[in-house]
């Protein structure tokens, strides 16, 4: 009953046989083997266009080199919030574009609303000095509270973005998550909605470590190598990376685990509405499921197995909160099974 | 006959086998699995000492931030003129430090002389701002041109930069290598010596991706964690780098690959020796080969399928190489064959 | 009628005659000259204790500086959401630092509720490396909006600062207009109520550039210069500010110009309350005033003669702005004669 | 008898005039000021183009500032290896630009030779992400070592840099002291030439504090107000460098300053030449004289009331300086009496 994060699961099975597929023999490094090359057009492909890809290790990596890739001195990126660029990524984005500073925006479920994000552009004068200067948005697709933007609402937050000549970036560390709970294709859920570069994450969602920004704009690509050597994100034997795609892009194996994960969420959700001892503290679509849980049970939930980490309390949850209770967050994954999501419901229920 | 790099080689077998071997279950995240605190105990055994260690994913990260750990505004590195860290990390330890400053020393075979550190060393005033302040030597072992410092060589230079109260620094991207070089253990090879902090690389010698920073003073890890997730180089599914270490360190699997890269390097030496058409730019120990190649040789080896680079001509041997010669650099690795170096010997054999 | 900012001032008459009296003759540079030092001595006087001061050109290198040194890597600083070294500051202090973050925290008059301090700052778990680690506070003293914090209330903030660990900070860019509203000494206004660093602007009230770094810790001092010269914001010929210095600490002169810029102020406010055709924004004391104007009045004030600035609607106000009327901020400085207020009192009154 | 440095000097008489001239009044802040205006129009005229100016308050600012401007991840400058930017400015560079490496390339004289310059170019493959790329020239106008760089020398090296695509910046902390030395005019000795941006120095001879960086692409500027905000170099008062300037621009004081001090240099260097116990370094053209003195004549010419600075020892004069000798600076100013030198004179004569 592990429900602490994705993160907390292994690589599946057909990843790590890819991995092993691919480990005799000799190709060129940093990029330039033919496994590489193949794994790019394979992003062409999936994407309906041509687009320029840069492997990196971390999710945090890719939102921090795609936000300096855009930035500018005195640069402000937006986002939401609690997004994790602003609350989980110890200044890397700041840090590694050269100063840039994150500008948090409110909304809903994790979710900027349109309004909020245009009075915040709005504020900055565009070339006074003193106040920085916008330069991009970053939106997470799908949410650290596991809401998932729909189309339309990607629409209207680039749309807010184009008209004040900014970035439109998406933080898609869950973004196979995202696409099976729209329904919707890579292509719409990005580019055709405005959306100009995207992190794209493999690691939650089945893979070792395989993470890439996706530049909508290829020419972007040549000053993106530099940065991406300058911090330090370039891999060597690249072609680890590459394998791991292979296998995640390959028969639509990434839907299908992003597929289960929503799944069994859903089942959690279920499972805690269910329950007359616990409640939902938010809906949410995808992987994660937010719930506010008596201590007691939380506590007793733990001795018995069960795995899931504390959440920092909402402010507009505040008022609706007994002391003795708390909020948790549940993550599951391609390798959260039925089993565990049925014990933990046997755990809650009265 | 792929000589272009270590890092064109795959993984060892034993190392994809164990990232197979733990990819199911459920595993702590960001190094606090059971797994990532084995690890760190094996480099406990094997440095005969409390050490801390830390991993990431490159050996620029590995370098870049054992230097940050030690940086102060206006610091100064020593290095030697052909050094890793200056000639092919695309100013990352700069950047990832705030901006240390790396100063170039000579001395033959990419090792610096303790003389010349030490009157490098002595030109800065110790606190004079304009100047900035010596904080750290780093030297690689081996080096890129693929010598190796004594035990004795290693210490003269901590010495220099004990009697200036800096930091020494190990890149050991081929550490393995150096160490069966020099039949020693890597106690000896390391703090016994002066060394402070080590960049143990893995990749080069049969990991997909494994590399660590060895903190001799464990104290400084705290700190270290911040800079590295800064640097967006903390990995989620941090079991996928302490598998690879699981069966890099296991029955001295490394000590193995490594002595076989060097061995197969000894081969290239003898047929290069051997040849009348082409001779040995100078003299090396670890896993690297840099011969003096006819120009017109480089190219039928290459079209009879041996795949090496042109290396730049250092200054010491303008005078003796011919205008229709090139220098060029063979890497072999635990993945080269003996019937690929046997291959080669024949090309280059009059 | 210039009441744009106190910036739009030239220099105090006796600060321009200590920079010609101060013109001919040799002095040691960069710090070292006699005057530098009687000035640091003169400092020591005014606060009390021993403290070490760092002359610097701007205010903002006053503040990144003061931050920068007691930066870590993945630092936190809190602020208040509308502090200048946030909305002004062009991220300055983020860039200068190596990535600090600044927290934005709330409280009505621009000063931060040492409950929402505290809050903000608990929500930060000291050690997890995700979120970052808060290392100081930073108030603004006079604030941004004309008010002061009183004695009680920077001790309540600086308490929670010590609390936590966290170095506390002030930013005195206006500081001797909040000394004399408060009618307290330097020292009693700082390290007596838990400050332990300062930015002692010289600028806005009668110098020309004269802003200094007061560390009430004097061996920070040593590292300190490294960071300022690295910032290129070491002044050769640094007799020039201290030149100002001398001027500005001589006779309390300072006071005495602070003191006029307040009471001017106070008239305004007299003005704008006694006009039934404008009202204050909110309640200011020190050299700053703010006022809800008829756009109408605003323009044909303008038309006038009268110089100001159109201000940022804050949140709080948001409800009692009617459409056709806007924020106004008015500076006064030393510069700023009774004539002027009373010939703008006679433009808005009915 | 003071010749410590050229920063040891106060302000002209009429630098000192113009501040107070203009310290009364209210003026725009932050550059927009009158005065702000009409001196960027007279830097134009003198330069016989159109050009923008960027007000900062030191040297190292000037270089640092226009080094970031052109500078891209991963970027290369070049400069000769004791230029003030590598030896003297504590990595204020490499900082402000987010990781510039400056490359030290050799020449007599201070001056980079074409040759040299090629050749460390071209060592450089233009987009391979690992050495990091070239992207600027810098060349320093006086040298540190008094030299100057003829019109022809100019335009080789910034031939080298147009041809690899290289932005070409100078120095000219002492640009007025180089101009009289070749008797040019600005155009000539910078944009005609190839020259880009230029650091224009006024501190040195005769201003407080008064350095400007001159854009020969004015397009340039708007980026360039960001780089200097967010590196805390914008001036409020900016009149008071504006007002500087007017009276060093005014009737060619500038030149007539640089003149005086160049004399002074001159009458200095005759008289080392025909003192037969000390002899000069090298030749210099500039504000500045190098001579080997035994270590007792230093010591009793101090001891007489001299005061000049011990030099390190080049390189290229290692073996013809004996160990009881020393190699000294002197430096003359626009402050420096006849009567010193000839004090001197009288000092260092047998």
């Amino acid at each position: 009953m592990i429900f602490a994060s994705d993160n907390w699961a292994g690589a599946h099975p057909a990843i790590s046989a890819s991995l092993a597929d691919n480990a005799s023999g000799f190709a060129a490094a940093y990029g330039n083997g033919d496994l590489d090359k193949i794994i790019e057009k394979r992003f062409c492909e999936i994407f309906e266009r041509e687009v320029a890809v840069v492997f990196v290790g971390t999710g945090t990596a890719a939102n921090s080199l795609s936000l300096a890739s855009v930035a500018k001195p005195g640069g402000i990126v937006f986002a939401h919030r609690e997004a994790h660029i602003i609350v989980d990524e110890c200044s890397a984005p700041e840090f590694l574009s050269g100063g840039l500073r994150l500008h948090p925006v409110d909304g809903p479920g994790s979710k900027m609303t349109p309004a909020a994000l245009d009075s915040a552009v709005a504020r900055f004068a565009p070339e006074i000095v003193h106040d920085g200067r916008p330069v991009a948005i970053s939106l997470t697709q799908a949410t650290e509270a596991g809401t998932v933007h729909t189309l339309d609402e990607i629409e209207a937050l680039t749309s807010v973005a184009r008209r004040y000549g900014l970035s439109a970036h998406m933080d898609g560390a869950r973004f196979a998550n995202a696409l099976v709970a729209l329904d919707a294709t890579p292509a719409e859920m990005t580019w055709k909605r405005g959306i100009d570069l995207l992190s794209f994450g493999g690691t939650k969602n089945g893979c070792w470590c395989a993470e890439a920004v996706v530049l909508f704009d290829p020419t972007a690509a040549k000053d993106f190598g530099f940065l991406r050597k300058r911090a330090a994100h370039l891999f060597s034997k690249s072609r680890f990376i590459a394998a791991q795609f292979d296998a995640y892009l390959r028969d639509d194996l990434w839907l299908e685990t992003a597929r289960h994960a929503n799944a069994m969420a859903g089942h959690l959700r279920d499972a805690i509405s269910a329950s007359n001892r616990t409640r939902l503290a938010w809906d949410s679509e995808a992987n994660e499921v937010f719930a506010i849980l008596p201590r007691t049970l939380a506590e007793s939930a733990r001795q018995a197995g069960a795995v899931f980490h504390d959440w920092h309390t909402p402010a507009e949850l505040a008022g609706s909160i007994q002391p003795d209770e708390v909020v948790c967050r549940f993550v599951t994954s391609f390798a959260t099974s039925v089993d565990d999501v049925t014990a933990f419901a046997a755990l809650i229920r009265e």
